[in-house]
């Protein structure tokens, strides 16, 4: 069978991750950041603390974990332009409740596909591959993107735009560091506290009767040069959406209107442009930034579609490979309701990874 | 300025798309397909008349164009191992509408951060690099990744499934080649003939208006083998996402139940598992076919959002970039007020594209 | 069996070759090359005809062969950013003296290897894609590349500094476009008159003896940026050795003093440094200007051996594969005595891909 | 400046390395090996400790060194598809010898050069990112590779051919097993114990004189399966050669007659062909069982030159870059009088990673 060789993304800003859930660490290793660009570690691990489950009880337990070892390629913060190895340690594994899992996949997990691509003794390993945990090695790589974007003045900002059917209807027209920063004054990461306060009541609920939640995260990107993204395979909507794709459960995205653009006509979707402070500016943003693949200029938008959290505690109907029956299954261990508010930051890192791979092809960085 | 070198995509299935739609050709180089498969020509050159433009007037008129030139890599119907090179002239090139736009932007189409990409010199030869008319590269390569993927047993179909508010409300439950059978009978591809007939007369409309109209395809995708994909970077969505986000005019994709599953509970959009002729399978398919990033076995189905043609003919406002001022610009030249219909054969191309490049990856194509 | 995907080169210079010796033409695409670069046709036409064979009696024959046709990616001059595509036809194919060869596999040919690889059906194909003629897109793509080089003051100059046993026995000392000049005065391009007369004899007698003669060919490059190269998979040795050896009939390579410094010891063989007009400076060049993968301001060196052409009209033993007999062997058909006077320009040309490929990665050429 | 991303090889066989001779650690990645395949830790171990410095008093202080750390990848001595990383620690860096470089470059080192690049700061890591300490990666990824490669049939062994002016004259021809029990049986690693003898005694001598001394490393790869290579790029040449120029110290390489093919006709030089127990087989192997950038069934042999350690004892001019004048340095710290001996096991480290990479390529693998 086929060998898992993909676990490495990028011509220009590459990631490769390694590691897994089970194992002893996991991490990224990041390749082609230019030589003497200031970097700082600490950066990093405030963005891993930001992948910290959601809930007040959840949340201290866990605060200690993930811290950050780096090895190699920041030297007195900064690049040496050698690849950057980072990782941190998987302090709180426990097996137990996995090996149950052996012969009773999981409804909505990668557990079955991967046990059929890989074999009854890989699918562990294979499931710790699988495992949303290997997001550090995104969040690591995303947050080194993120200080090589910021000189040229690229800004990355996502948040909670809606859990189940609470929805943030309308998103505050503020600079991009105040929606930051009011996102940061609450767990679900949403810039608006009422709606805020839905989300985490409904997450709360949601737990407590065993289930999970999904929801919608929406990014914002401000200050790309104009003409940053490649057309055809490089295009800005192709790499985002590859990396997007990338994290486990996001199962839809949509760039400007989206999904809307199908209902409208070119008269009403097309962006006319105007001069604003004597530049060119597409007068709407319809087309979220993007065209032709190519940045516009104006602000890049767009949102991801999150699913509900697999595992849950509720009876499911599953299979057990061993027997060839048919069972019920009831996931245990700790799982979080709903991992829309820990996948925003993980959405801004592949955000940046992108931009950042994207900005050093066309020259923008170097 | 950096270069435009991302016209190719794929690592185990390579294509390469040439040619401008201004230049004497456009087509493509597929690398990969092992020597000794049988290929057929007609079959590519039937795929990309599926191409032709929607309309009763329209379509007589080209109807001689895109003939397929082959050269190289298939020697009496078989693979040899070599590279593939096809391509089709550019016989009906009009530039003159062209020029005009030099200097005037058109709302919602590249030639903007084209030309601050690429400059003036190049903005126009740009153009052509963005045009639609290089997706025939795609379907060349799409046709050739089917026939390596048929003989597996692996089938694709796409469908328009709504023009503006138009909406095939439910999809036939036939076979995918009955489902194919039907879309054939009508020029916009879709599986019912009423709501076919109601998109022909929006589409009529909108053309009368002088304006353009968006919609969606659905792809289905069967006989996949459980663990197709590979996880993170080379999930079967961040394949299938990358490449149609590579078509002009797409700006949105969702899997399954996409974006209505970040509404969902877990309990309501797990697919739980049950035995179907002795074989595991998902009793639902909320997942669209793909769990970790790999298939599940169950179809695959995904949407895409295509957005209306920018080029109207419709007074819209944009910029003139030699004198500074603002200006109103009528598109004239030939353009679709609706390529959804179009795009179906090219959602296919890349779906097939993608799935040749995982089937590859992964061991079950060779 | 597997497919043969290696036809392309490079991360940011990429070469792809196409064709074949048999088919109607040959040439390359080329993606990489910065917007706005000046790019002369003329040039890379002028680099083809030196590709021409050597000889009075033949050179006039094929005087009109190998025009050149370009395919996008330059406008008035200037390169747009695109991929540029460029081949020439092939005029003058003669398939029946090849046909025979189908079942008798040339010694010192890919013959057999790639008919054992490819299948029967395969075998005339692949050995077009073996052919010598491939070289036509390496040296397109190596005149665009010096195209690139030059203007930061990169030049290139090889020639033939051994034919059988006759040597140039002293490289004479002048600046590389005297160098240049002087090569170009005879047709086995050796820089010294007398030396290329007895080269020219030599092979004169080895055609009429119905045999061949190997050769050694001295690259020289001046005017690189002091550590250009990478560590380790990318050092200049790595990359312009694994150019070289694309080149067929190319069995070795070595940089500086090469297998002399396997004889000598450190304090023989290391280049002391030293200030020449200010600038630090390898005094001596054993190290033929690369250290630890990266260009130390001395001139490249490196020689490559170039072993006698395979097909001789002399009677060789080898086997009938269809029969399963051992039988004699006479290759009719034309066939060059030497190759090495018309592989001196395609040695430049890999020497000029590898070093925008590796100058393009530095930052050197943006 | 450019980033040093280059760190990996391999479409197919992936290979990254990580660490520098001044961090942690140094170690591998390696990607691709197909699920379920047997691979033994304890065998990589062995293969490190053939690295082990020469000479009897040094061989006994660094004994216990180079201990392996597995990370992932290997679950009950079977591949499991994912990424294999592994490392073994740095525990006796010395930092202080190597500061006082710092300014005044060592000849014949990457120092200048390296320096140059990627500025003061970097000096020094880039110093460990040169480091032939970085072989511990490559020979980690080939005794994996390696492992790939048995179960077909493939062996790999390499030997000392000559250090300084002793060589071995005549390869004995017995089975590669044999050869390399000879080989093991001395420190040089060469198959003929008197003149092992006389190599470890020149070694010597050199140690003595504050001097370093160059070699010849012979490679025989036997077992592989007729056509494993691709053409052009891809050739076997091409990437036995990029493998074996990434280890530092090698200047040169010759495959069959090498060099010698340059001064034969064709008719002394072809291999004829022959029946061998009723299998198409050369009679001769000056081609080095590769014709046409494919395996012909011949034994694969090629030889690589490994200049002398440019680090000696003795006096040696340089420059102080920090004051501008010209200076005598002698390197102190403990070096290696002749890293060939050492470099053979590497060697056949970068032969496996090469015929793995594309043995996988050519679907011979898989």
């Amino acid at each position: 069978m086929g060998a898992v060789e993909m676990m490495s993304f990028g011509e220009r800003f590459r990631v490769t991750l390694f590691g897994s859930s089970h194992g002893p660490e996991v991490g990224a290793i990041v390749e082609g950041i230019p030589a003497g660009r200031p970097l700082s570690v600490e950066r990093v691990q405030a963005e891993l603390d930001r992948r910290r489950p959601v809930g007040r009880s959840l949340a201290s337990k866990r605060h200690e974990e993930d811290r950050l070892v780096l090895d190699g390629g920041i030297v007195d913060g900064r690049s040496v332009g050698g690849p950057i190895r980072a990782h941190v340690a998987n302090t709180d594994v426990r097996r137990e409740p996995y090996d149950r899992l052996r012969d009773t996949p999981r409804p909505g997990h990668a557990d079955f596909p991967a046990r059929v691509r890989f074999g009854p003794a890989a699918d562990l390993s294979g499931g710790g591959i699988f495992s949303g945990r290997m997001t550090v090695g995104l969040v690591i790589a995303g947050s080194l993107a993120r200080q090589l974007l910021e000189p040229i003045g690229i800004e990355i900002t996502a948040f909670t735009r809606s859990i189940g059917h609470v929805d943030l209807l309308e998103v505050p027209e503020v600079p991009l560091a105040e929606l930051r920063r009011r996102c940061s004054e609450n767990e679900v990461w949403c810039p608006d506290p009422g709606t805020a306060e839905r989300m985490g009541q409904l997450i709360e609920e949601t737990r407590r009767d065993g289930d999970s939640i999904g929801g919608v995260i929406e990014v914002r990107a401000v200050g790309l040069p104009i003409g940053l993204g490649e057309p055809f395979f490089g295009s800005l909507e192709s790499t985002l959406a590859a990396l997007a794709f990338s994290i486990p459960a996001v199962k839809a995205i949509e760039f400007g209107a989206g999904f809307d653009a199908a209902r409208r006509k070119g008269s009403e979707h097309n962006d006319p442009y105007g001069f604003v402070n004597g530049r060119v500016t597409p007068m709407t943003n319809h087309a979220g930034g993007i065209l032709g693949g190519l940045s516009t200029g104006a602000p890049i938008v767009y949102r991801v579609a999150v699913k509900p959290t697999s595992s849950i505690a509720r009876p499911q109907r599953t299979v057990n490979l061993a027997t060839g029956e048919e069972t019920m299954l009831v996931v245990t261990g700790r799982h979080d309701p709903c991992i829309v508010p820990r996948a925003v930051v993980v959405v801004e890192a592949t955000t940046a990874v992108a931009l950042a791979e994207l900005g050093l092809r066309g020259g923008f960085l170097s």
